[in-house]
């Protein structure tokens, strides 16, 4: 057969930046990333990365091939203020992750845990895509820890409902969840986590 | 080079009993899985399983690979009543997780989310070694159901600590962890569920 003699066409390119952003962002974390550098990484003109993807931020989402923008729904999540925070917390990720769009969730999941890079990218991805805008948007002491004690009970959640399929976690209806583990995500975020615990 | 002719050592027929033990328990669950079954599957004598793991327990604890006996620990924790449990259970978990013996956890974490059979060997686990005892001890309603809500968080605080490792919960002491996260597991086994979320 004759060679065709073809450049490699745009999914093919698109795919090399990808490749190259998600290594990159893991070495390097959010803020430190750039797109010139991701680019020169991929072998491409920068302008493509900017064609292809717009900014930095698109990018991120695209190489963590996250279904949704979390900068679209985590201010709305947080917008109606602190008071059943947690359980639209829990009912929002659940309703993403049981949908078409979300069923690729355990893959991420599953590359996450068995490789360094994956795991590199969802701490960025907590750090940029969460913290950020709860420190911003919630006016709470420590946001740090408070974000990363919710997403402790987040990745649990979706750890046991979607991987292990533990019951009845694994089939239980998701308003039933939120209002299970709901409680649990308001007290991280709202409550004096250095209070004693219950006592007698 | 002369062959020996040695028949394989004893180790090496301890690993292929545990291969094949993983297998049947991740296909057929703990209550149904034998010892006969295991053994005739790694092709021994059932003699030889009992020789070496003694009972059905101490096989799937070997086969799990776990550093501890979830058998002499989980009483324990749960002995001195309710009060305090989630406290306990956090403090407790987080320490042999910590602990030399614990550090090949990562890897049970990893390969739990890699591969089906992992998955399946830790839902076993949950139910065999966890869920039992605590129906068994804690008089508790719906005890599986909280033990499940239970696993979500403390599976979620590993998978946070030590395989993503995002701050301040990769580096907090134990007691931190415990008196911010301890509350969360104790609601999850003595709070009423099903009680309506906190309203403003």
């Amino acid at each position: 057969m004759a060679r065709t003699g073809r450049r490699p066409g745009p999914s093919r390119t698109r795919e090399k930046i990808l490749a190259a952003a998600r290594a990159h962002f893991a070495r390097e974390g959010y803020e430190r990333a750039t797109i010139r550098a991701i680019a020169r990484s991929a072998r491409v003109d920068p302008k493509l990365v900017q064609h292809f993807f717009g900014s930095k931020d698109r990018l991120f989402n695209a190489a963590m091939r996250l279904p949704i923008d979390p900068g679209a729904v985590i201010p709305s999540v947080l917008a109606p203020g602190p008071d059943g925070l947690g359980v639209r917390l829990v009912r929002t990720f659940v309703g993403i992750w049981d949908s078409r769009e979300g069923r690729h969730f355990v893959g991420l999941l599953r590359s996450v845990v068995s490789r360094d890079e994956a795991a590199s990218l969802m701490r960025e991805f907590f750090t940029h895509a969460i913290f950020g805008p709860v420190s911003r948007l919630l006016d709470v002491d420590v946001p740090r820890r408070r974000a990363s004690l919710a997403a402790t009970q987040l990745v649990g959640l979706a750890l046991v409902r979607y991987v292990v399929r533990l019951e009845p976690v694994a089939s239980a209806d998701p308003d039933d969840l939120a209002r299970w583990i709901g409680p649990a995500i308001q007290r991280y975020f709202t409550a004096d986590l250095d209070a004693n615990a219950p006592r007698p």
